[in-house]
């Protein structure tokens, strides 16, 4: 097999190995699994007892009409919170766990109508407004969330029966919309269902499923009239004082081939492309592929915070215009960044590029795992790369969508390590971490030694079942300038590096050893001159780890008073503390900074003679961890002198 | 007569010499007022009458309930016009526009109520609402704007009937509300009218409108129970569920005496200080001087943009926290800019204090004639000091509270230049200009020619009837560090000056010729460490003059590319253009640009290899001139090398 450009064929070329054959045991990711395991998802149910979001399932609840839309959307968070936890169980049984989630996927199952239709707000409150606000009113979104959890739970327990209530939802909505007369020719103002049918096929066999995902990707965005305007006239209400103003917020202004920019809510936007992915490989569709790489180059090159994070505006919770990257007010969702990593996961498997690797590696260890606390028990929402210390994780939201999608790929993060394809072992991400692929057809057992993303040596020692002949691709990640191999101890010299991977084709014997040293030096980042809110100012990154300084480490200074030298910063002393947030790798430097000699309560501006600046010692840490210790300012993009 | 400090008095020292006795022929302020008169004041009229504003005194308009707020709070901008129109012929006879304001009074004087009751949305849409909802619906606000639309009518035209009218409503106002049984303990949730009634009391020497105007600013912001709670309750609804959470928005959350921070709403906060500080004088009441004093020093000192703007915050178009001034999204509105001018305008007064009269010139040459274009027909409604080019004035809004509010003051400006006390003459601004004034009983003609403030020389004749001996006194701005004085033609030395004024003791012939120097100098000028969003950059002024940089003079790149280095900026070539926005003094100089080489659209971040700079020449214009030419960025505070 070779690596074939997207326009030659759209499948997959690549199979990800499944987090089921992959355990962590590194000092960065296991220690957040068992977080998740053991504080998130307890923590989570119980937050969703207590707001009635598990209660809703028995149809017996009161709520206001009209509803908030928070409320509306609620089956979507016990539905991730299924995922999360099924996924749990296959990596680590646990009867107790595994009697709650029957116990939900009970409770969701006795919610299922006759007709098939699954909607918690729908049927015990507005069973008279069902299917009438596909805009705003989340039952496809809702839908889809429950579709990926019966998928999941069907792989953690091997019980049908919530896939099959599932399919019979899907049914259900296949029989209600579609091109065929007397269809509603709708589709999800929130995308999720796209994905979630892809997944459903997959699980099911049952192609009419992904033939629906076909229909509602390709109706969005027709006109004439639009299906939103349409069903707005049929609720009495105006289609031009739609809320949120353009139907790009939707993922609806537009056909989707021929897109060239991401638009809208970020979140949506995402989800979407990941289920046009889908797509593109499962039809083969190179105009499907060539929309998404459209607006990936317009993504990560012109609008992607340098945490991974997108989305930079409140208003519509996504996209503004090129390079338009504000820190402080960065929205950068968790969820957006979760479905930024769905869709790299999916574009890698069909090109085999270490682009879209690259990508997932930038969001994991920074706007993603940002989202939740040490503890597991508090989360952002909104992801902002300086604050003035006023922005801190909360253990619940009247919005709860982020927590539960952290957890659901906490718990699967080892779908991200491996993909094969024939003839191929790919390793795109490095952990410490005991895998098993296989290879041909032949079992191979991994085992990986490193700490990483603290140091980049990686040891690798594969032992197939007994000795066979493959090519290793190991990524190079996009950040690593210089770097060694070595295979049983002897240098492999002249490999090189295509498409972001080194290839070493050999027979291997089991317990052969493949050392792959990364540099990881401490690096100053630069934003595009065209990126108005990050001029004179620069980032420190450390391997894939974005740093950023934070007041409890610097005095609780006004941090913008600080200037680095850009010179200085690879000098940076690097250090690891067993002992500070869990363990992290923290730099040292000097920096210039503003004196407040002279100035007073009485002078806010001053002319003629500007702030004396001193000398200080300063300490940054990683941006993930921030917020973790006592409030205050926090900043990535830091002045330069 | 000696300047008091405001302990020992609160009473006014000082009295403004009337805008009908000053004459403009400069080439700033002249050329705005004539615009002012000749566009802005038709072009007012026009939008009002295609709003239905106008047309809403017949009372037969229809309207849906509940109304959008702004349509509810219609009636003051009719009376706002009416003020400016009428301010306008007092300075400028026009027997068209005097038919006109003539026309307008009697259809307001037309829309009252037997009880005296003035107002048309509460008599012609919502008559069962009248008094039931002052923390939102603004009907005082409407009514304090109306009583100041009739003073200034009254005084343009020596008719009586609208004060008349007004006063009715005022006697009406002064029946419902008050502490006397069966009153109800109401006050405006936007304060406007206090100072209104004291403008009100002042035309009619009716002393009970002064009463009310204390009872209302003395009831504000008691509670046990809150009123706003008590009138919220008796319309059914949750007063916890104030949509605009505190009431600080209000100006309600305290009681005035001990307030020692500016809070909430911007304008509405300037309006009440404005009506505290009339209040402190007309009661001699140190006690309110003290709260106006304590809140001029939290604005001041801790929360006023350089332009003279105030209120950073969208959110409740006021104030967020010490030291927080961000430029782009500054909100800025320009009626809090006019409301911090009036409220100076008294506290000067009072203390013959220079520091106020700074505040005035400095609002007055930047955030407030920032809000209209040189056109007289487009407005801002928020002044940012940064915008990346998506910031413009429009020729209304649907809260047109602005244009009309600027064009009463630019009708008055007058007002803001000359005080005189007992045996003193007080210059508090500099303009070319003619004005008569009267000291102790004498009247002085005053010729002053200069063209500030382009320039600082400024040389003043003055002409008492006879020769009379008085202290003239000259305000020497904040800004000016070197100056110099003669007295026809000899120098005058070892003059210093005190509070910000020197003082001129002799006695004065016709023709006497007063001759100041102030040094006008380019300064860079540099904001207090603790304002995070300032850090590492620096303004221009010149004057009183804040400059900024607009796209369209540089080359219309990202200005955050360009950086300045404070050395440089006091050797900027001083340059007039007459052929340039209406004839501006431009400054030019060198900067370092951020070049773009190396840089892509496949790069929007890059590692170890900073930008190369160069140099490149920069223009800077007055900032209350940008957005008159074509669209582009602009910036105020600019990056330093």
């Amino acid at each position: 097999m070779t690596t074939q450009s997207a326009t030659q064929s759209a499948k997959r070329q690549l199979t990800p190995v499944s987090f089921a054959n992959v355990r962590f045991d590194d000092r960065f990711w296991a220690p957040r699994q068992e977080t998740n395991r053991a504080e998130t998802i307890p923590h989570m149910y119980q937050m969703l007892v207590d707001t009635g979001r598990i209660g809703a399932f028995d149809l017996n609840f009161e709520r206001e009409v009209p509803s908030p839309i928070v409320e509306i959307f609620g089956d979507s968070d016990p539905a991730k919170w299924l995922e999360a936890a099924s996924y749990s169980l296959i990596t680590h049984p646990d009867p107790e766990l595994a009697a709650l989630v029957d116990q939900v996927a009970d409770k969701i199952i006795g919610a299922q109508q006759p007709d098939g239709y699954l909607n918690t707000h729908f049927t015990a409150i507005q069973p008279e407004m069902r299917w009438k606000n596909l805009r705003d009113w989340h039952e496809m979104y809702c839908a889809g969330h429950l579709m990926e959890a019966a998928v999941a739970h069907h792989q953690a327990t091997g019980d049908p029966k919530l896939l099959n209530a599932l399919a019979r939802y899907a049914d259900h909505i296949d029989r209600e919309f579609g091109p065929k007369p007397g269809q509603k020719r709708g589709y999800a103002g929130h995308p999720e269902i796209e994905l979630a049918l892809v997944r459903l096929y997959e699980e099911t066999g049952e192609r009419r499923y992904l033939e629906l995902c076909k229909y509602m990707v390709e109706e969005r965005g027709q006109s004439n009239p639009h299906y939103f305007d349409v069903e707005a006239a049929a609720r009495g209400e105006d289609p031009r004082k739609f809320w949120a103003r353009t139907y790009e917020y939707c993922q609806a202004h537009a056909p989707i081939r021929g897109q060239d920019k991401v638009v809208g809510h970020a979140v949506r936007s995402m989800y979407l492309m990941a289920g046009v992915a889908d797509l593109a490989h499962e039809y083969d569709d190179p105009t499907l592929l060539e929309t998404c790489e459209a607006l990936w180059h317009n993504l990560v090159h012109q609008r992607m915070y340098l945490t991974g994070g997108i989305g930079p505006s409140r208003d519509n919770e996504g996209f503004t215009f090129d390079y338009d990257l504000p820190d402080e007010s960065a929205y950068a969702e968790t969820c957006a960044a979760i479905a930024l990593i769905m869709w790299n996961h999916r574009l890698l498997q069909v090109s085999g590029d270490g682009k879209y690797a690259d990508i997932i590696e930038q969001t994991l260890y920074n706007g993603f795992i940002s989202g939740v606390a040490l503890d597991g028990k508090h989360f952002f929402y909104v992801n902002p790369l300086a604050s003035f210390g006023d922005h801190h994780r909360t253990p619940w939201f009247l919005c709860p969508c982020c927590p539960p999608n952290l957890s659901r790929i906490l718990a699967s993060l080892g779908n991200y390590l491996y993909s094969t394809s024939e003839g191929n072992l790919w390793v795109h991400q490095y952990a410490q971490n005991e895998a098993t692929v296989t290879v041909d057809g032949q079992p191979v057992a991994l085992r990986v030694l490193s700490d990483y993303p603290w140091d980049g040596r990686v040891k690798l020692t594969l032992t197939p079942q007994e000795a066979s002949e493959f090519a290793l691709r190991l990524r190079i990640p996009g950040w690593c300038e210089q770097w060694s191999l070595k295979v049983n101890g002897r240098p492999v010299e002249g490999a090189g590096a295509k498409k972001g991977y080194v290839t070493i084709s050999r027979t291997w014997q089991p317990g052969d050893t493949v050392t792959l040293d990364l540099e990881m030096p401490v690096q100053p980042v630069y934003a595009h001159p065209a990126v108005r809110q990050l001029q004179g100012r620069l980032a420190i990154m450390r391997g894939p780890v974005i740093y950023c300084m934070e007041g409890v480490d610097n005095g609780n200074i006004i941090l913008d008073r600080l200037a680095l030298d850009p010179d200085a910063v690879p000098g940076f002393k690097v250090e690891h503390r067993d002992d500070l947030l869990g363990g992290v790798t923290v730099l040292h430097g000097q920096a210039s900074v503003i004196d407040d000699e002279g100035w007073d309560d009485t002078t806010l501006y001053r002319r003629d003679t500007p702030s004396p600046r001193k000398t200080t010692e300063v300490t940054a840490i990683p941006y993930a961890f921030w917020d973790n210790r006592e409030p205050g300012e926090m900043r990535v993009w830091l002045r330069m002198d």
